[in-house]
């Protein structure tokens, strides 16, 4: 927890959002984080869910507008969302790609220079943020599982599937799901893993989810069918198709009139968390 | 009506969630507004409430922060959301003020140079807007009530007291309170109405309330105690004094730790739309 600093605080639906920094050694550089603690806190230890965003957010986006304290004060859930990507180092903000660099970390480990240094984002969610917030919250928390939407959709997807015992819920809002399939994806996996896209089957949440299965029941995800990226860029009928093979229950609901703002995710988000809640705290 | 667009249209919660921009009289310029469509509405018709945003806002931070579709669908409440003042006009945005220009029309009819000729922001809210949405929505709109935050709750108080015809209920999150007895307030008057604090009293809601009372019941407002602005600008005490110099039942709310955002607003949101709600479908 080094140079851990509490930039917010605000009393909230009888919890607290926070909003942190720390210099984190994953990345190498300083990270936001914000963090939900609901009011049960005081009396008893919760289960805890982190929430990735999509591209261009930040740790702010989820907070301000999802609405998803009123729910998890409801039910005893602590929220971490962290931030998409490392910030302010100075090769990185030439890029002139919107899928790269700020605000687009894909929740994974660059292999691929200039970002191989920092862009450590798959290590620093599942291994350096959860010890951050161990150390904050310590012997208060009983359980952890993951969700997210679009480019955090399919980060919640893929990590979960790759750490089993941490993450024992999974579910995601508009989910890119098949990347390695689509213009976003291999742009992406191109700069960050390298050209072989044998490489990229690791972070593909379709390729994932047939290498390993998932051990903790259903898999929920919600589509906007007026999204304008479900075609080009989601694709939930190949990670639908996956699933089917892999004999992984997923609960796949299309959302007629719907786009992929955060009106949509607003919409949805307390069916998220009690579809959480359901199985952390069972 | 003049060139009436509709900028944004997003599914939330069943409804609609709209913006539109159109070329105002009253001010002289296009404004935008924000127009929520409970899913009620292809049935039958339902009562509106006007909320008024605080200083520096636009018609876009109640739409994605408040929370208040969720609620409004529920109940069959429509919601209309005016931006906050002119905006795009030359020689008003090179003010040095950050309590007057854009962001900041404080819902009064200036009066002085070089604010006369847009800043009408009273006759717009109570006047025009109403006509272009009972344009917009023939026949199905069954009763009027008003609510905001900070300034925005100024102007609510302050025009349903002068509106009460119009208005049949109202309420107000960390309103100003007596603007005439501020800095804020003050120096916004000046700027807006003149240098006699006579002419002040039509645009002070605690010295409104005392001139005309409150023909409709109980005025619901609610204030977080660790709001910044709490003693020095928005001073609620005396706006319950003048109430209760005026017979008028106030149920005034005082909230152990909550700050002045809008984590606040989302907090308490829900009790304000049903208090609208009973009082607009009886």
């Amino acid at each position: 927890m080094k140079n851990l600093k509490l930039l917010e605080n605000h009393q909230c639906f009888g919890g607290e959002q926070r909003v942190y920094t720390h210099d984190a050694h994953t990345t190498d550089c300083a990270m936001r984080f914000a963090l939900y603690l609901p009011p049960q806190m005081v009396q008893k230890s919760c289960p805890v869910i982190y929430w990735l965003s999509g591209l261009t957010c930040t740790e702010q986006n989820f907070i301000t507008k999802a609405g998803a304290q009123r729910v998890a004060a409801e039910l005893g859930l602590i929220l971490v969302i962290p931030d998409t990507s490392p910030r302010g180092i100075a090769q990185m903000a030439t890029q002139d790609s919107e899928y790269l660099g700020e605000g687009a970390g894909f929740y994974i480990n660059a292999r691929q220079e200039p970002w191989v240094k920092h862009y450590q984002m798959e290590n620093y969610i599942t291994q350096e943020l959860p010890q951050v917030v161990q150390e904050l919250l310590p012997q208060m928390i009983t359980a952890m599982g993951i969700f997210g939407h679009s480019m955090g959709g399919h980060g919640a997807l893929t990590l979960a599937l790759k750490n089993q015992q941490q993450y024992q819920s999974v579910s995601a809002l508009a989910p890119i799901c098949a990347p390695s399939q689509t213009t976003w994806g291999q742009h992406v996996f191109q700069a960050y893993l390298g050209e072989d896209p044998d490489t990229w089957n690791n972070s593909d949440a379709s390729a994932l989810i047939k290498q390993y299965g998932w051990q903790h029941g259903e898999i929920l995800i919600d589509q906007g069918q007026e999204d304008e990226y479900l075609h080009e860029q989601l694709k939930p009928h190949i990670f639908a198709q996956a699933c089917e093979e892999a004999k992984v229950p997923l609960r796949l609901r299309m959302h007629k009139g719907y786009d992929h703002s955060y009106y949509f995710v607003a919409t949805f988000i307390e069916d998220h968390l009690n579809f959480h809640a359901t199985a952390l705290m069972n």
